[in-house]
């Protein structure tokens, strides 16, 4: 049986299977077929695969260097269908972004610099450049990282990413419809909503238009299921409307996100923040969403501005289920970046074993009396 | 940062991490602080680890040569806690039984033979003896299994458990209170329970002595809390009962575990089973537990022998959530044996990073700005 290495890390609150590029090309296969199967897919269990059974556990990052001069590594992020036999390749995955840097320190596709080490990420999903800072005292990277996040309950090395240019980069536009808030037909009246597209498209919602307070656990949001469908039905009709796709129907599952969003309800923060991510309630924030956010922020009259008002510094404060996460705006060679901090550990190194394309299937009742099929 | 080998391994609905028991011993700290390390616990989604945030996932199994001459592997199995920081070492999972004999294979503990290998496995929780017959073709174990169980969308490699006179294991007894039925407090009344240890100790309780069918979905039984709470306090009693646990509080969560049995709802079933493993309810059947209701299945007036009626011959097939699972009664070497059949995959080869124990705490606001705590 063929095998195929892979690094598992965890970046942010995320579970990434990270494959060099050329080893995954080496199975000689298609790469969604070999990611589908590597992960056990479809089954919302994914108990036959490498798959977590949950969209932050099933995500795949295919990492070359790069062949360009402004990056040193060419970065594909893969979100990995659960009970769909389906990748999705249309946006990135901030948490897996940095994982990248680590790993390319580790592989020693940048000589590390004492103190820090810069890896310019070129994600070829989007065309974003993202900059990662990567702590390396005495110029080795340490794996016994202190740092803590919100929704991790262990300490890693804290990894700075700066998202550099970040807009427009899925539709070519920060606001890829035009407006800053559209109209959108939902029930008897209309919703208004905002859709930016920077880090990764982004549709947001006032939680108090749609009934919620904004501060419901994710446990809450989950379990209300004419909610999902929805926010579901105007994720989708928002793809359509930004170019993502053709009908709502041929919408991807993992863009555009959709953020719920509330006036700050203390002074710890500057928004109450509620993402969902692929049909379900995410535990903390996206990295791609806070972005989208800090510039929908700094944008008057969208659905962001108007709840967290008039601000004066570059920090953006957010109110997640799992914590309070800042975001901060700069620059980059004379270009708006964000920045946004996760830590990240290695978990495993490992070697996948990969089944065969289509293996045969026994009739019902093979092993008569003891095994039977469905 | 040291490393510890492992090899990720499906064995029927379940995921087992298999250690080799020099190499976790090799980390010089306790096993149990080991385990919880590594599989990311405490943490209900263990994001920081291997575990993957399920009891089904949240398994290790722990592997050496036999040193008896009736036995060819001493294998321990661990269910590692997911949000608490506990270990349970009180039973046996069947599920993860059957990947010890392809295991034992791969690494060349036991010889194969042409056609079928025979694994005599010692279950060092339990003392448990268990036969595995694991198909080698050509006297090559062949990792290109067809063979398909209910609750896995994937075939693997079919391997036959043989669990030897396996009544009383754990409490010396089949029947560890003296009686095929007890009346529990429950409310203003009793309720009926079997109490059967054989595989493990299995609290067994008709459905509909307390308001259900039986057919319900897992999710319909997770989402009654109220359920849960009731079923948690008689499992808590009945480890006192037999004696595994001085006080409800102080019984482990992983045993005795809890069925739920109902008449059969049509001819290809001899009982409905609903199972809950860890407070919540079990995909499909574990495999401790048919082998438990196969025993009172043939004992006459359990709670389980008067749903299934005069039953004539060696079969017991259990209608699961999941689809039709059966049994089979038999002999090994003149003793009672009870046999179940379950698929293998090796998932991964894998290489785990173990972090040190204590890691520094950063204080709040490491990055100023940009990372914040709870």
């Amino acid at each position: 049986m063929p095998r195929i290495a892979s690094t598992w890390m965890r970046g942010g609150t995320s579970k990434c299977w990270v494959f060099d590029r050329e080893d995954l090309a080496a199975a000689d296969r298609p790469v969604d077929e070999v990611l589908l199967r590597l992960f056990g897919s479809p089954d919302p269990r994914q108990v036959d695969g490498v798959g977590g059974g949950t969209s932050t556990t099933s995500k795949a990052v295919i990492l070359a260097r790069a062949e360009e001069d402004d990056a040193d590594v060419a970065y594909t992020f893969a979100q990995v269908g659960i009970d769909q036999p389906v990748v999705d390749w249309g946006s990135n995955c901030g948490n897996c972004s940095a994982v990248v840097g680590p790993y390319a320190v580790l592989r020693g596709w940048v000589a590390p610099r004492p103190g820090s080490t810069t890896v310019r990420v070129r994600n070829t999903n989007t065309g974003q450049l993202i900059v990662l800072q990567v702590p390396t005292p005495d110029g080795v990277l340490d794996e016994r990282g202190t740092a803590r996040i919100p929704g991790v309950p262990f300490a890693g090395i804290p990894v700075r990413m700066w998202f550099v240019d970040p807009a427009g980069r899925t539709t070519g536009k920060l606001f890829p419809t035009g407006a800053v808030i559209d109209e959108f037909p939902d029930g008897d009246g209309t919703l208004p909503v905002t859709i930016v597209d920077a880090g990764a498209p982004l549709v947001v919602v006032s939680a108090r238009s749609v009934g919620l307070t904004g501060t419901e656990t994710p446990a809450e949001l989950d379990a209300r299921a004419d909610l999902a469908a929805r926010l579901e039905d105007l994720r989708r009709r928002a793809a359509v409307a930004i170019g993502l796709a053709p009908t709502p129907q041929a919408a991807e599952r993992a863009v555009p996100k959709i953020a719920l969003v509330a006036a700050p309800t203390d002074d710890g923060a500057d928004l109450v923040v509620r993402m969902l991510s692929m049909g379900r309630a995410h535990p903390a924030v996206a990295i791609t969403g806070s972005v989208a956010l800090t510039l929908a922020a700094r944008t008057p009259d969208t659905v962001v501005s108007h709840l967290v008002g008039t601000r004066t510094d570059d920090d953006l404060r957010l109110a997640t289920p799992a914590g309070t996460v800042a975001t901060r705006t700069g620059e980059h060679d004379g270009r708006l970046a964000v920045a946004v901090t996760r830590t990240v550990r290695r978990l495993a190194e490992a070697s996948l074993v990969l089944p065969d394309a289509e293996p045969a299937m026994d009739p019902v009742g093979a092993v008569p009396g003891e095994v039977a099929t469905r």
